[in-house]
């Protein structure tokens, strides 16, 4: 199904009821209102004024749309600000990020939990039963902006409360952080300090404690918002919609507040966030790269237990990016059946209309600035929801034979301490990622601990910080598990494992790591065996009990099996990387079908999802009767098959 | 004529004396004094001390020579700063900048115009009937050293004012900012807040409004001191010396108060900071590029309606450059003779005398550091004494057959919102006026809204806001007229317009902006039709009411013309470009001298000035008698040439 | 000789007997202990808590390991940073550099040095008589991590202190300054600004002035350090161990008040740091570039008068680079014989066990992390003992035949004033060194001043201001001497000299420069003469009553000579470079032997020591004979030969 964000505020009264039908007449069945309205419902302390929303929300209802109430709290309006300046969060460098944007608050002010309260539970309270209502948003991308961690007084004193609850004692508090190094040690809490300002680098024990009392937080601000919003609004669903590429906080934490997950789906503006090489960029300016946007529908599915939105779909181009292109005609449309290809249950768009002012006027709506006539992004919008209403029921989506084990703390880990400047998590994953992908598998994105059963294959990237659970559920898992470098590298107190990297994988994968080397840009070291192909950027020198499958020039293991568990010993260049996955899926028994680097396959049911990112025609393996579109793919098209089981 | 900047303050009084008579010997008529020189003429509050200024004056008005004097406003002494910290200016990160170097002050400071007024009626009481005084310069460089902004808690008080003047009400603050976006509301003027230090963006209306405020601040404050030097100095005319590339206020608004305009040329210094590519940075590193010094001559002959002085020219190395090579042999010479060419009244040199000590002792003089010696520029300065005195009076300066309408607003409308990286309001300016200069023409640069008749071309490489005055000079201009993109994509309040880009244009242009793209490098999009080449960076998409003279592959137009009105819908790469200005050369039935890049011209009368910045001879076309070298024309040399008419 | 250092506070007090016993068995001799343990031995203010301290000095003593015991001021405790603020750095930009880490303290502040005071005496009152005591280190790599200068309220007062010595009135600091320029003349001492936070750059007199009174607080503190050891600890030698490539203060005035010079060398680590090109950083990142090491050993044994150690020797890969490679096998060996060649008296590891926990926990050491487990850098180590055990004694060193004379000052005013981005100090002056290098010439750096006699060739890459004393040095010496860009162009108030650069040089070396040039990447001149090759970066554009043995293309001398005084006018380029150094040694009578980049020799009494840091075999020349290893080389060995004298 189809939605949109729409903002009432933003317009004359009298245009709304047009708005409306013009929404239900386009195919949109969700209206999501509310999330950044706060300086219009309380416009001074104490002083609500819900006339207009009150209206707003009768006006969409009676024109049949479901709505999505946001709670307005990404946007704290500034008599707010005035009053209570101790709301505002502080960046790395100590300097107060002020009033003028929005996300301008840290979770670790007291006052702010009390405002943040007061607002939810006044707008829950009027709204909570209204019949238009189906669910809630709660706040707005937690985490986006570097909005995550914050650096001032007020999260001084929460990182002290954390802490003592976590050690107890500071005798505790220095064992654990090595706090004997430097003469770091306090004799109580009051002496602790913020891990940032110092002379060269601080405590890692510190910043990943720092780090992990920062998304205790989130999920917390976020539980009491949901706590309130149930009280007072029974039998509607809450979600949040999450950020792409957001990976301060745990988002599987938060989402255990939520009944669904949700995220907002910009896939061009990510090609220039993401680490992609200036050629990759050019290629993938105008239509996104093939793996942004399903990454996040997968993560999102597996963050959400099965049930997630887009909550805001890139309409055109956007407004935030260092260029943005408009995207090639059908991108739109593309990206809207990808999103319900990988289970999305609603794809949203944002916005409606596009704003003529303020921030983000350069970004594209589903109407051009401040009228009443489709942009070619809303064109595409309408021709997805005819497609819907011409087609059967979308099948259900069905477990995936692959699951990747994805670990936020190791964001974490590798932030503070990357040790070669480009080991990046997130790249790490979304590269490992791909290379399945390309392969034509589907894959599911889970959290450390859940329960892998069932999976032909596992792969776990990396994971910093091995718990019993992650351990214990690497062990139970019935397929082939792939790992990755840094592996069990930490333990609880960030510190190297007593008996060395991979510290609770040692019994499991037989490796011992007694050196590590992070490998400059030009630096490639050649592995040969089963699988062929070059090491950069990282590599653990170890000594296995193992099968060594590949080794290094040197006669190093670099790839090793215990069982069924694998390890790479190192961050795999392209063709190690290509070589790797190809090995895995054949231990592991997958059925593969390659694909070239600008399609990708995913099924829902017994639908084949066929998607051309590239310039040229691409055509079907044979075997496939098309449900939708044909043989021959279009640039920028899609095709929807089914296998041919006579 | 010639002058020269000096500072009698820098050397023992026994030296004043043979300096003025050096300059003389050496063919100077104007010496500019004063501009720094606050803490030597008061050293403590109210102790003044100008003994050594009336000698100095003396020495130089009985030597012959005409003296300019610049108010020393740009150096705050220090018991000034320490008496009154509420001076200085802040940083957009909201650090103080301090005392220590110049410009350390915000003209939002009300303590800071009372301080000014005081020294300046001080000078200006005791100089202003100096037999020996010629005129007056306001200050120094204004904007240099991004001065013009500041974001401390003055600042914040006077833009409150500033908007309370501009909006009455809060309501209409809130209505032309959008501030319902993100609750930016306000309910009275004294919550508006600076738009710094936020945690995204803040929004455009409030940094345009943030802008435009500084921009009057400048204006105002020139007036101030122009007001009381007329008062105390009757007969004198006011400067003020620009400086090039700053375009932070607006120079037109700031001339209005003036009765010449000059500015400070520093062509070599201007290459490391023009986002030239490295080849052309390497090329013309020795030299400068040709059209970096006459660029900012057109525009301040422009600034100065008609009148405009050269008031620091480049003798020789500089100092603040990121790297600060020795112009080959010749240019000095050459820049002097190529300001003469444009117009400039007087060329006056920075300085007479290197400085061994303080911020500018790697800054070439006429004469080398501390000694009574010609350095290498300092024989060039002689050189074209000479020359001077031989040639007869240099012709009067005609009206040029291209404008080109230059608008500083646009500059900061595209520092706040570049969309893309690498849009930037002087590059296009530049490189458009590189290209008509390329065809050897003679340009003129006027502001937004001055009568545009009697020019056969008028080119606004773009104007994102149309006022109604600039709107009617378009519609009246008799010429051709060319206009870029992005033209009238914003209104009064910074929004986009009702019936979208280009606003007000519209009827003129025939043109509808739908989509706005920004083009990363390596993005290049085809335009094929009566010119061909690429386009790069940005493209507006467009539905057009008007002939199509090209296209993009996409058949959306790329160059459209209604009447005499030619909009590009995009910014031209170079090969674009040439055929673009071509092509509205030939409609526009101008007679074009296509030049090689090293190569320019410029007509004074009936003299055409060819300048060679090559390292290679450049013979003239035939059909020229020369009045100064010769028909081949040398690397670092120029030839004066009449048209032989028979 | 062979040290470690270690941190009995690390490890259970259970291990530290085992550790002792595997360090004799190893072979070492030497263990440094102690430089950070100020939070355990006094873990609230006044009590002490020696009694570790005590039993860990006795462990290891009664081992046989003779100790160097550090005093803990790197790293003031929590408890005293709280109670003590002021005793915090300021970075430039104004910000406190807080507790976390390291190194955060002012040397302005006298609260700091009355509690450096304290701590010092109380552990130079316990251990000055310790039987196991060899000898002291005073503090801890002073100036890492940009720890020399601090900009905050403690460091303007001690400023003004300095200056009011320096100067007695204002009337002589302004003028010393060239204050009137920009009115920056003060009436008293009181009126003194930081050079910091200004709108542009600062008094470049002023700066220098800072960075000189830093560097004298950096010396007078190290020697109140020593004054209470020496009070308390007769007959034990005082060290500090210098960091690599860290100049902000004078090292050889810091070493007059020690016994001997120690440095600690991260061959690696400084890979990145050293301004070398991508090309070079990929060719040498898992050796070191082979100059590193050594520079900076001839270096330290220059600024220690003749001995010195190395006291931190990297063991293995480190963890504070962009990238940390594992050195190759056998380099762990090579350094330290590398070291020894050079006339090191003791390398000492860093550090015993690599320590699981805190900032430090990637970095190797001689055993495997929380093992008693060797490292391969731990093997390598035993290696170099049994082979030490095996050969006779060293000979001694001998002076060189070539003299670098190194001036700290100079990298301050380069620093403060480049002119071209690209002129540093460290890099000219380490690839003059590389090019003698490549000759198989030894040399000896010693500081502006020091007697020059007997060296066959004297080199100075630069000396901004030249001292009386330097010249008079360079006058007297009695081989050749080569002088290059810059010298001279600054007298003692950093004025251009009233005779032009090189000022005091001018007679001896028959140069005055007119003009000077920066040149920026991408232009070089071309010289011609008896050296050939290109000029990048810099040239002074000369007139000379001297010698031209080479010249630029305009005719300006390149290269010339006045009696013994050879003079380089420019920055050389690789190629001219080599030639200047071939040139020179043939001048100088310099008996050569010129090696291949990756190999390097360096002699101690008659052993001929070679070194092969690249990837194949290196043969030496016919007649030598081999002490240890042989004819052929291996990559990563070394050879000690001796001439076969028959
Ligand atoms: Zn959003
Ligand atoms: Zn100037
Ligand atoms: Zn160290």
């Amino acid at each position: 199904m189809l939605g949109v964000c729409y903002y009432p505020e933003h317009w004359d009264e009298g245009r709304w009821e047009t708005d409306a039908r013009r929404m239900v007449e386009l195919g949109i069945t969700y209206v999501r209102i509310g999330e950044f309205a706060w300086s219009r419902s309380e416009p001074a302390r104490g002083e609500f004024n819900f006339g207009w929303l009150d209206r707003a929300m009768d006006v969409l209802h009676a024109a049949g749309l479901r709505i999505v109430l946001g709670t307005p709290t990404a946007t704290p309006p500034k008599w707010l600000v005035d009053e209570c300046p101790d709301i505002l969060p502080y960046d790395e460098q100590g300097r107060v990020r002020g009033f003028g944007s929005r996300r301008h608050y840290t979770f670790s002010s007291k006052t702010w939990w009390r405002e943040s309260a007061r607002i939810v539970e006044a707008i829950a309270r009027r709204y909570g039963a209204h019949p238009g209502l189906a669910g809630w948003q709660t706040d707005n991308e937690y985490g986006c902006h570097d909005s995550t961690l914050s650096w001032g007084p007020e999260d001084l004193s929460a990182f002290r409360d954390w802490l003592r609850h976590r050690y107890q004692s500071a005798e505790q508090l220095n064992e654990a952080w090595g706090a004997v190094f430097w003469s770091m040690e306090v004799t109580g809490f009051d002496q602790v300090s913020l891990p940032n300002g110092t002379v060269t680098e601080p405590n890692p024990a510190q910043r990943m404690d720092f780090w992990r009392f920062h998304s205790d937080q989130v999920a917390a601000y976020d539980r009491m918002q949901c706590d309130l919003i149930r009280a007072h609004s029974p039998g509607r669903w809450i979600t949040h919609n999450f950020m792409g590429f957001v990976s301060d906080f745990d988002h599987f934490k938060v989402a255990e507040n939520l009944d669904l997950a949700s995220w907002d789906s910009y896939p061009i503006g990510f090609v220039e966030k993401f680490p992609f090489s200036e050629v990759e960029r050019n290629r993938w300016a105008e239509t996104s790269h093939p793996d942004i946007a399903p990454w996040h529908h997968d993560l999102y599915r597996g963050v959400g237990r099965g049930r997630f939105w887009v909550m805001e779909q890139q309409p055109g181009p956007v407004n935030w990016a260092a260029w943005n292109p408009v995207p090639k005609p059908g991108m739109v449309r593309l990206w809207t059946w990808e999103a319900l290809a990988h289970g999305a249950e609603v794809v949203s768009y944002f916005r409606w209309r596009q704003a003529p002012f303020a921030q983000e006027q350069f970004h594209a709506g589903l109407n051009l600035p401040g009228l009443d006539e489709l942009s070619p992004g809303g064109a595409e919008a309408a021709q997805v929801a005819r497609e819907l209403a011409t087609l059967p029921p979308l099948p259900e989506t069905r477990p995936a034979p692959v699951a990747f084990v994805f670990d936020y703390p190791s964001y974490w880990a590798t932030m503070i301490q990357p040790q070669g400047r480009d080991f990046r998590y997130e790249e790490l994953v979304f590269r490992w990622y791909e290379a399945f992908r390309r392969l034509g598998l589907d894959i599911d994105v889970v959290p450390p601990g859940a329960p892998l059963q069932g999976y032909d294959l596992v792969v776990v990237p990396t994971m910093v910080h091995v718990t019993d659970a992650a351990r214990a559920a690497i062990e139970a898992a019935d397929g082939m598990v792939l790992i990755g470098p840094r592996a069990g590298s930490r333990d609880r107190t960030f510190a190297i494992p007593e008996n060395l990297a991979p510290g609770p994988l040692a019994g499991l994968t037989g490796a011992r790591v007694t050196q590590v080397a992070s490998l400059r840009p030009g630096l490639e070291q050649p592995v040969t065996g089963s699988v062929q192909g070059g090491v950069i950027r990282w590599r653990d020198h170890v000594t296995a009990d193992a099968d060594v499958l590949a080794r290094f020039a040197d006669h190093g293991p670099a790839l090793t099996r215990k069982g069924r568990v694998h390890v790479l010993h190192g961050w795999p260049a392209p063709d190690l990387l290509e070589a790797l996955a190809a090995h895995m899926a054949e231990v592991a028994g997958l059925q593969t079908l390659p694909l070239p680097s600008q399609i990708r396959l995913r099924r829902r049911g017994d639908w084949w999802m066929f998607f051309n990112y590239g310039p040229g025609d691409w055509t079907l393996p044979s075997g496939f009767d098309c449900l939708m579109g044909g043989q021959t793919v279009p640039p920028q098209g899609l095709t929807i098959a089914q296998r041919i089981t006579g």
